[in-house]
């Protein structure tokens, strides 16, 4: 395969944050006026409406005040802030976690995903990927020349507690030779939560077959009322099998300083770190010191950040609910929401472009998650309450305007 | 090739600042005792004998201030300092910088190499790499599977001026169809600067064979007196076949935010942009806002911080030239010294773990960076003046102690 060839599949144009490099050309399908309103980024969530925990700041002028010891720490991480982080992620996720040998600090939890699926997966090895899910979780396995085993999750039809992944797909593709599972949970995009039985169904599929999973749990603190979650590293499966991918980045607005974990098997944690030494050496030396902040909130913050959450959620859900034809699950977790649009006059691509250029409202397109769920969009909730919801009051009118 | 085959070539036991991860076993050639004296780790420069840049912190909380906008940037960083920094860089370098489409901010430099490499090697394509330099170099090769030619520097035997690089080498190795050229000026670990008919001569072959280059920069701006440098990129040859890569992670001591910077070709910045988005996203989006101190330093702060470093060199200089049997050539820029020791009644590899346990000196061995400096030792010289006196005073000692 060409350079050329292996960086075609890697396509960014509709990637979050990626808006800024799309040319205006091709508009004439536009019809209608612009709605006037204040611009939307729903692709990530906005950190000036919902800020970074109380602290970090002064976390990362500690860790600059501490001079060359912060800045060069070992490729994973400082010692004492892994020492200080594995007591708190054991307590989190249920099962012990070794900071000297189990554990690597990454440059977001982007950076864990790819240096774990860079340690697991080699060419030509299947790895079975959830659709829908997160978009770069398909171009990993692409761009290590895996081969990709999908596995559906029908999080539409699915019943009240369960995400709905076909688990019988899924012990299709162990079965095939799928040495990888990985996904992430909540899901995203649709921000379903796996249900106790899912993940100890997963678990004793993995340690059936001997799979490797890596799970991204990234959004897995931000937990509405009524929503229960399992943590896959804490079932009966062969700790050397699973990774976790956890970090600071979302619910607690810290993406600015770019920091991510991934722990769980010594193996894979080496290798992990071996390949950091030559992507980027290891997570920004002033950022780690962050982490001390990390599970160590104000007291009552965490409850009244995801009530600030559930509150946008409910008023974006209704909304959603009153487009006629439009679907739209309650999310259990996480800021995501995954509403499936109805027909359009237009293709759902072009709707996305129009939302932009008519009613500054950016989202995400469906086809970046599954070749499946081309009628849907995400949108990051995590926004300025009442411009979220006059933004999606715009995307429901443009809905009506280019309605089929 | 298995997963666990592709990671054994990505050895980081003696990589820099790894030394914490190494057991005390196999201590058993140790004689003598210990040479009390305070630490000096020459694995890397001490920021806190050599300070970050004036105003660094301070434009970091400045980003921290412009909240989203800061945190959430381009996958390639943000537009407005790509700008800033596209017209230094054009001035420093002598060629134009296209702010838009022709750069990338990474994490540190090592970010902008990985994907600078990724984004030009495919699997079994050729590559020539200098021995020796700097060791990432060859692993990334190796990861990405391409096929390594070796190129010798004889920078022991190369007359003044001249780096001593193998140019008949150079060519032979693209006529044997090496695509990319990859490698560091001033070279590292020798610290010697390629001369301008050298960099010609680079330019030449690399125009008449079609050949992508790609340059690392790192150390370009800490010049000694007398040392003069070309930068490749604005000699006469194809803009889109070459990436300089610069950050201000040494020079400045700002490595605790890890930053990079990748300028030049269009088309393989627009590749390392993709590439980017699956392996870390962008560089910390607070950390890019400290490139708005970056070649805008108070007036005389590098006059000054190239002064003291050529002190510590010649101070240092002097002492290994006092050592019978050492070569060690004069450092022209960057702050790495590569003196050859005698022999020894143990190996070099041994010496290096003596020099650690015996004296509290830790360096980086030759063998890192080439085969065939296996005698060499590197030294980062980028400390405080009189510990590293007496941490090199120390290892003197050692010589002695296990001469052959």
């Amino acid at each position: 395969m060409t350079i050329q060839a292996k960086f075609s599949r890697l396509g960014t144009d509709n990637a979050p944050g990626q808006e800024v490099r799309q040319g205006g050309d091709g508009t004439d399908f536009l019809q209608g006026d612009r709605l006037p309103g204040r611009r939307v980024d729903f692709s990530h969530g906005d950190v000036d409406a919902h800020e970074p925990t109380p602290g970090s700041f002064e976390a990362f002028a500690a860790g600059v005040a501490l001079g060359g010891a912060q800045a060069y720490t070992e490729y994973r991480g400082d010692l004492g802030i892994r020492e200080d982080l594995a007591t708190r992620l054991a307590a989190f996720t249920g099962a012990p976690v070794d900071a000297r040998d189990g554990m690597i600090v990454t440059p977001g939890t982007q950076g864990a995903l790819f240096l774990a699926v860079a340690a697991t997966v080699a060419r030509g090895d299947k790895v079975a990927i959830v659709q829908p899910d997160y978009f770069a979780n398909r171009k990993l396995v692409e761009f290590f020349e895996g081969d990709m085993i999908p596995v559906q999750m029908g999080y539409r039809a699915a019943g009240p507690g369960q995400a709905g992944l076909d688990l019988d797909g899924l012990e299709a593709a162990l079965r095939a030779g799928a040495k990888v599972f990985l996904f992430s949970n909540p899901n995203n995009p649709a921000g379903v939560v796996y249900s106790k039985g899912e993940i100890a169904r997963i678990a004793a599929l993995a340690a059936q077959y001997g799979a490797t999973v890596i799970v991204d749990q990234l959004y897995s603190r931000l937990l509405y009322t009524g929503a229960s979650y399992t943590h896959l590293r804490a079932m009966d499966l062969d700790p050397e099998n699973v990774i976790t991918i956890m970090g600071p980045s979302k619910t607690e607005s810290l993406s600015g300083y770019r920091l991510g974990v991934g722990f769980g098997s010594r193996d894979i944690i080496a290798r992990m770190e071996k390949l950091q030494a030559i992507v980027s050496l290891r997570a920004a030396g002033y950022s780690q010191a962050v982490l001390r902040t990390w599970f160590n909130e104000p007291e009552g913050w965490m409850t009244e950040r995801i009530a600030r959450h559930q509150a946008i959620r409910d008023d974006l859900l209704a909304l959603f609910r009153g487009i006629d034809g439009c679907f739209a699950r309650t999310p259990e977790a996480g800021s995501y929401l995954f509403p499936r649009l109805p027909a359009l006059t237009i293709t759902h691509g072009a709707f996305v472009k129009a939302l932009r250029l008519q009613a500054d409202v950016i989202v995400t397109p469906g086809t970046e998650f599954s070749p499946h769920t081309g009628d849907s969009i995400r949108l990051n909730f995590s926004q300025d309450h009442a411009a979220a919801v006059a933004a999606a009051e715009r995307l429901a009118t443009l809905v009506e305007r280019y309605r089929a």
